[in-house]
């Protein structure tokens, strides 16, 4: 029976020669910082190594594309992870920072030809933002999506293309 | 009596010349990977060659744009095909991905000057996309998108534009 | 007392010298014929020379922008008009298709200085999209927007811009 | 206590030097008239000379976009006020073409360097439309927002930036 | 347990040496001069200089993103903050003012390459753009969000690409 998820590449990951800059948010910075660890966790399982992990941070989700693109600018990175979480308040807020930002992020890895994997939580509750940072009280903590998101940038970081 | 669907080119369609490419996800690949069989076993049946479909995978839809971006770059394709199956769920990762992956899919076509087809899947149930996939539980299969996609793909790359 | 609707040019409108492409798709083409029909018979109202009207083909919608683009680089037209019928079906398709060619259409009309008259029907029923080709059953077979578009052609292409 | 609304520059303003442009469609043409008319009267207000105010006519608020960017192209304007009507129908003609024509009109203003106003009403019912040209019947003609318009034109074109 | 918001950056922030542009509307200006206020309250509180922050106005939103990005070709900016007050009319003009202005300031930072601070309020009603501005009627005035952008602005000004 089908089930929503992704399958791991069949293809050997090692991230062992590649640098990944992290871009992340400070709103919402407990759940944010809990993403940022199951990133990192999940890029040195790759071997990434420690040293070629740069950490940024930026106060809000509308600063990710302005940040990523800058600090591409000035440093070569083989893949960008950006990560914030938005959550549903009471104005249109949420829904037109969501919508800025992802394009903007598409815009960013367009632009610059260096992948940018999209690791911001559009959620509309706070236990849905817990919940994908694995971090959710109760029995089930759920799953933390910055695992996701690490091994998705060593994966796009060795895409064919590069070595052609 | 009117019924919606899309009436077959009535011109000769000779794909012998082709060289595709196509670049799916892994997320809810069992969907995926029927889709892929379908628009190859269309984009053959036009006599695209076999060794002439190139197939890459990305992670996830947002990653395709990209992908196809930096895949035209490094070689010479008449089409694109980018595959991927988005299904609903309770945050409005869905909604932001959905409209991000269509817009930068457009982008990448209107920049490189050639043709990508649209194969996402936006469904908002798991019955729907596996229905458009053609292997939907039960007497109604469905009917396979893919096929739609190859065919697509070899006109669009036999359009006239081509030859003048 | 108003109503809606388009009050026609009173500039005198003489489109002998002009050569228009339309590029439709073949989903839904029993009512896409209808448009084109109409829109080609506006234009000869104008004075277009059916020898200067020159008709293309896509699959979908989704490929109207990028073809558009592609045969203006070819030849010189001075308007395009792109037609087709979207009809709101179960899954989300329908909305993100809608707003990738709307924009698109806009971008290609802005990056190539031709202009292009959108001629996509946004419907949420399939007989909305008969009545607007003025082929609906009944009493009421609404009125052909195609010949709407075809006048909107002639006009943006005779605009005053082209004679400075 | 807080009352919605816009608070008249207290900067002088002087148009005499001034050139302007109006691009307005001829859907809806009744209503459009009237906000021209606001407009218009204005800009005079502001001593916008009448020999420089060019007005031009399209057929719908989709073409405006474009006609805007091509006449900035051939006369050199100090500002261009975009104007139309759309009023919700029973299809997503309505959203699709809001939504294409604002992101449209904003990137011909940062693509040029010349300031756009819009002044497309996007109405949910023709009430809202006449009552927002000043027409609307009984008792509450409403505001003409074709004022407002006018005096951001003046406004926008004698923005400190021009001087330095 | 988890609440809403941002964490202040342990980063020591200095502002001595930025020169920071405050682009504000005046459509609902005695908001947006209390926003105005807390952000230039914060921006000296990170030791900008008065002589440093430059205030100009423009009429509403839409206009936002051409006024900020002709003001940073005439002068140099180390950061921009763009204030404005949406509120929810009867019409749609909110939801595609909101929508074509937090992509248009998006990309103006990206194509500047200067940092634009979100500081525009979309609000479904009055009272909520009164409390994010700090001055809601009642026990509760909230909380003025100017504060929240002007320390964004300094942060953003002082991200380390600038020194590499």
């Amino acid at each position: 029976e089908f089930k929503k998820g992704v399958t791991a590449s069949s293809q050997p990951m090692n991230g062992s020669g590649l640098k990944i800059l992290i871009v992340h948010t400070r709103w919402n910075l407990p759940i944010v910082e809990a993403l940022v660890k199951g990133t990192k966790d999940k890029l040195k399982a790759f071997n990434v190594k420690e040293e070629n992990i740069v950490t940024q941070a930026v106060p809000g989700s509308y600063e990710l594309p302005f940040a990523c693109s800058k600090f591409m600018e000035v440093s070569s990175y083989d893949a960008v992870i950006a990560i914030g979480v938005l959550i549903k308040g009471s104005t249109m807020h949420f829904e037109y920072i969501c919508d800025a930002v992802s394009h903007g992020l598409m815009r960013v890895q367009l632009d610059k030809g260096i992948p940018v994997i999209f690791g911001v939580l559009t959620c509309l509750t706070e236990h849905q933002a817990l919940h994908r940072a694995g971090i959710a009280p109760g029995d089930d903590h759920g799953h933390n999506h910055g695992e996701d998101w690490g091994a998705a940038a060593v994966e796009m970081a060795l895409l064919k293309y590069r070595s052609q």
